[in-house]
């Protein structure tokens, strides 16, 4: 029998709870022994609940247990969970983790850290949740130079761009229909502005190429801006807007961002709808493979974690091969990325060419405005021209 | 530096000859030491080849030479495979495998003389070409009772089945067609009647129950009935047919089934369109997982067989944990399993409701015969009732 210790009872630590308990008995199996849940970290009370009887407030017991082998941190957030971590690792202890931004910030150290110790830092849970990416990546896809990986990453935003998509709803009426429905929180920044997914996709990046990608120089845009009429286009284009977090080889340099893109209907992500993520892996062998299962939510994001937790039982002492390095991966500047996009302007078309050139018109019936695509231009051309047309209503990158 | 033989020269051996030559650094990264493959086993000569220098035609020599440590066997077929991959599992060498026959027969006992020495017998590339599917049920999905694995596993018929529903053709000149341009073979049964697709669901129900599932027991069809009249009809209902290997719990029953199958188009498969294979896993509490990807072709499956390579060689003196027992699964008896079917008849409307009731009528456009969906019942009902009937032009099960 092995010893754990859920630091925070929230939604995912009550997941795991339920899951270990649940399924015990293939769980045992799986892992070869059976796992026993010592403590419950949370500064709460939950009376009546069955977390009672192994319910701490304080972090030294379990640190300083040396019954307790493996930590599940579902806390979130850097403070405590950073030192909480770090100080289990030190004691010889493998942890868990659901927390993408602590794997995002110190995720190189603290695998260095287990890894002196013989010990695990696992956190596939951090990444589009239920889905397997974090174990294929480093131990399935091993054969192959990975060349891309695009992912909707953000189960919120993509409800919200799903529901203007079907409804033709504007922005903040479906915001609010997504926070009442708790499918978005009362401050959705972090989801909304991309802050989640460029967290996620520096992850990702940071395993399939081995370096750390630091997630604040991705360059980052949400969907707020993105509008009932945009969607009235992309549907005359027969295209979907997705926001997507991206990393992806260009002129052998790394080009790495979140952004709305228009995805054409033959694209591996364009079904991929409602709080669903999905995440498109191409390797140089392999060609495209394509994850898409829930990306948040209690029991697909627990259940994650307790196939960290049987994994860590099930490596005790030995500490799997997971390539991070803490050196820094230098990124391209991205407005040396080259792509189409999508244009409204109030400008005249005389106007539009003069600026852009050859352009492929859009009609979406909207009076006031044309709609174009533009020739393959780099980010920077881009702001350049529409600097110079100067009537740009909104523009959307056009994916593939 | 670790030593391996490639066993068979065709399509995947030498994708995987390819693969290790071409990825050398990134695999030795991987691996944790270089992988040199120091034979080559085919009865052909390749002159001019890479492989010359490396080229034996008696396996003896390999089995005898204790310096190799990993087989990798990519003949196919059970003779010799068989007596090869179970002498070198005894002498203590990993063996990773593409084999699909080799491992739906023998799987078990392969698995239990690997774990014997402390060795591995890996075969990712059994299923689903490059997707990881193998590894996933293994080491991933581990904290889930799997409830339901449902899979496109056969890119040939897929492709066919593609042809026909975009192009409205027959199937005869499609086959044909796929056979000119070297997506189905000359001698096709295998592939078209679901020969092939029987095989991997009955590995993947293995793995998912951890006990055997004799593929010999699970009902069979292929999709050589199904008509371009067949595909009228899937359009006017809006849905697709797909080959689906199935593997489903249903009243505490295992049951599992290789037929066609009408889906919507909110099915998580129905887009898996072409040469691609799709896989569905549902958990009970990760719920649904899809992997797509190439399920065939010289580089991706051989990118798979090299990710079992770096598996077997991260992992030389420790078995792996499968659970697959040699102990049989029995399966729920298929007549017994209740669903919809979609049925198109030569009767009268009013014959039709005489037999089977309430139906739902599909309109095609088709003279003389109606297409009708029944209601939910089971595959010895629909029997009985369409031999009363006596007029049933076809039947496909509707899915979902």
């Amino acid at each position: 029998m092995i010893k754990v210790a859920i630091l925070g009872y929230g939604t995912v630590g009550s997941g795991v709870f339920q899951i270990i308990k649940e399924n015990k008995e293939l769980i045992t199996n799986k892992a070869g022994q059976e796992i026993d849940i010592k403590y419950v970290l949370d500064l709460r009370e939950f009376p009546g609940d069955p977390c009672e009887n192994v319910l701490v407030h304080d972090y030294n017991i379990i640190l300083n247990d040396p019954e307790v082998e493996v930590i599940i941190e579902v806390m979130g957030g850097l403070k405590p969970s950073y030192d909480f971590v770090k100080s289990a690792l030190e004691a010889g202890k493998s942890v868990c983790t659901s927390n993408k931004e602590l794997v995002a910030k110190y995720g190189a150290e603290l695998i260095k850290i287990a890894q002196q110790h013989n010990r695990n830092f696992l956190f596939e849970a951090a990444v589009g949740g239920g889905i397997p990416i974090i174990r294929p990546l480093n131990m399935h896809i091993t054969a192959d130079k990975i060349c891309e990986i695009t992912g909707i990453l953000n189960g919120t935003t993509n409800y919200i761009l799903t529901k203007m998509d079907k409804e033709g709803a504007d922005f903040d009426s479906t915001l609010k229909q997504a926070q009442d429905l708790g499918y978005a929180e009362r401050n959705p920044e972090a989801d909304i502005e991309g802050y989640d997914a460029v967290r996620k996709i520096a992850i990702l990046a940071s395993l399939a190429k081995g370096k750390t990608v630091n997630f604040e120089e991705i360059y980052t845009e949400g969907i707020s801006k993105i509008t009932a009429e945009d969607f009235k286009y992309a549907k005359a284009m027969g295209r979907s807007i997705k926001l997507l977090g991206k990393c992806k080889n260009e002129d052998n340099q790394v080009v790495a961002s979140v952004a709305p893109r228009l995805l054409a209907p033959d694209h591996p992500l364009f079904n991929v709808s409602g709080v669903v993520n999905g995440i498109l892996v191409r390797g140089n062998m392999v060609g495209d493979l394509v994850f898409i299962g829930s990306g948040a939510g209690k029991l697909p994001t627990a259940s994650a974690v307790v196939s960290d937790v049987v994994d860590s039982v099930r490596h005790l002492n030995v500490s799997t091969t997971v390539m991070w390095d803490e050196e820094k991966l230098e990124l391209e500047d991205f407005s040396k990325s080259k792509k189409k996009f999508f244009v409204r302007s109030s400008s005249s078309k005389e106007d539009i060419e003069k600026v852009f050139g050859n352009v492929e018109y859009v009609d979406a019936n909207i009076d006031g405005e044309f709609g174009f695509i533009t020739e393959k231009i780099s980010e920077a051309t881009f702001a350049k021209k529409a600097d110079e047309l100067g009537t740009v209503i909104s523009r959307i990158r056009i994916e593939g």
